[in-house]
């Protein structure tokens, strides 16, 4: 097993440990090489073993293992459109969940940069519009704001997030959890930190937010 | 032992550990040929072992094993009614007893259904009034209603759900928590997935809500 | 050791573990016979063995190991009343003390009964004011109460229970966390069981709540 | 390894599994006679081994190791100004962060005293204003609270304390947290302790807040 694989194992589990999901829900996958090892359909993110994961190529073809994951398409359009990424996670985090139920309509900055943390790793935060899972519609959607966003709100239903490594894009689930829990804890009442505060961050990593 | 009650063990210690149960509350089981292996009064979710279980017939017979738990009768209500159930679980967590409290009458659809994955799981819930635990009242409640509702949520008590086997009934109580913990965190203000959006769930089940 | 020491040690890890209690905070006894073995001054519960612990008389002599807990009269005046009781815990339960800040006055009926399972185990619980940890008016509110009620909340405090062994003790502190919290959840706006549903458990059990 | 090393590679485990600190975020130090002995950056507080770990001169030079933390700063400025302290935490807990968000200027008292514990351990506790992770003024403004303040609330940020050992200065985070989580459970309608028993504890142990 390489390295990227028994990462998956152990942050998927880490996941479910943390609740930030539960049951068999969520996905999780790592590109090695030209090719994306996936959590198969059904599988629980907080008991699994290489004999959980599918192998794909980027254009989606199985090439060992069973049924991936139905989210496939959401995952495959992260790693088409951000070479620099590795690994993508996609959970159903409670906080988040709760804070995208409030929205009543899409946004490129849902969700509010409570601490320079969330703002260093999630950045802007777009929320999409409910859309079924496994749909194309979903995947579709996510495709169109993949070049752009690494984090994606998806309204009643979760967050998927691609990152250079599974450590980071957990990283980057944390954060978008504790700000959403922030929200929700004060009403909307807490002060974010200022554009300002975060036009000199997009700065010192060379951000601009359009392709 | 088989499989089922290695899962009935494995899975009441996760009940536990992620605090859907707490002290010797809440009782399991499973269905194994034509018996009813269910937990014993004052077991303990957290910490079972085979000697914390008993041996019944459908009808409630104990074959085996000291005295049941008080709830037998709900276990056996829904087995009777639902072929298809392996496993039931009635556990005690806080967002749902929390959101049966400010529910003043019984209803056919207690928890808003905040997410797909939700609705897929545990469908319409139904909650039903205080009755004292282990009551005959409690138990032919559950009884009517189990032949339509696999998940029903108990009003100051907790939730009862069925299904084909540990893994999927625990998959429903999370569902269920989580949604509570929607409804509690936004105050009753996000808003549940459409009624179209859940027709086409049961559509694509088959599930029609009828006998 | 006997199993009361080895249960002391268990349940106070799980106290730890399930956050209801945390650093050093927090103490617990159990009654051996005519001596009562009790958490020493700085014991973390987390991480106890039997060096942490002193064996004192019922009159609060020291009869081997170090500094017995400065909260020892609160336990001894619960074994003082209660000759039931062989084991007694105080805990700093976050929600519980939550609910007692915005009590303004001292009441015999501090927590809400919002189910069977809190008042069978827990029953009447009355609030005191705050009194300094470790003084001998805290002490002595407790006494004062004790032969009545088992379970006893400590404004800006903790709580106090005591109970048959360690894991009545725990069960009780984990029905009065849950209740708390779902006050606080539900903004007071849940309804607990009635008074004549809890009359009916208060007659099961043969409890008056007078001496 | 010291047990000064040992104690902080266990407290920091224990820091992220309570959920004080999540992915990269935090640092943890250790004063080791002359020497500062600090996690490096983008070290995982939850998984930490000596290897993750600088060693430093108070004046920050470094001796051995990687790069240390970049809020290395805020933890001098605490060593020089408090000889007693040993042990440094930083963290990121979230309904202290919660909290920060709401109050909207810097303040000598940002938590309310809710119990004594949280007095007695963490006293008074300023908050500062957000400034960038890393920032001389950030590692400046600490360095001038540090003489009288042992613990800072940091503004959309986090918390710095400091204490004789690492178990101290755990017990005086879970302390902040636990107060700033009562006050957003009850809208900030709990009361704390009085003025008079804060000064009583103040008495106790010879505090009086000036340097």
């Amino acid at each position: 097993m390489t390295n990227k694989i028994n990462d998956l194992i152990k942050y998927s589990r880490v996941l479910y440990d943390r609740r930030l999901v539960h049951a068999s829900g969520g996905n999780t996958s790592v590109r090695v090489g030209d090719h994306i090892w996936i959590t198969q359909t059904g599988a629980v993110l907080g008991d699994l073993s290489e004999a959980d994961l599918s192998t794909v190529t980027l254009e989606g073809k199985v090439l060992e293992g069973g049924s991936p994951s139905k989210e496939l398409g959401m995952h495959l359009a992260m790693y088409q459109a951000r070479p620099e990424a590795n690994a993508v996670i996609h959970v159903h985090p409670s906080f988040a969940i709760a804070y995208s139920t409030i929205l009543t309509e899409e946004t490129l900055d849902a969700i509010p940069a409570y601490t320079a943390a969330f703002y260093l790793r999630a950045g802007r935060v777009p929320m999409i519009d409910y859309y079924p899972s496994g749909s194309e519609e979903l995947h579709h959607t996510v495709a169109r704001l993949a070049p752009v966003y690494h984090a994606i709100l998806l309204r009643q239903h979760g967050v998927i997030v691609a990152a250079r490594d599974m450590g980071g894009a957990m990283g980057i689930i944390e954060e978008i959890e504790q700000c959403s829990r922030i929200a929700l804890l004060t009403d909307g009442e807490g002060y974010p930190i200022t554009q300002e505060q975060m036009n000199a961050i997009d700065q010192i990593l060379g951000r601009t937010w359009t392709t």
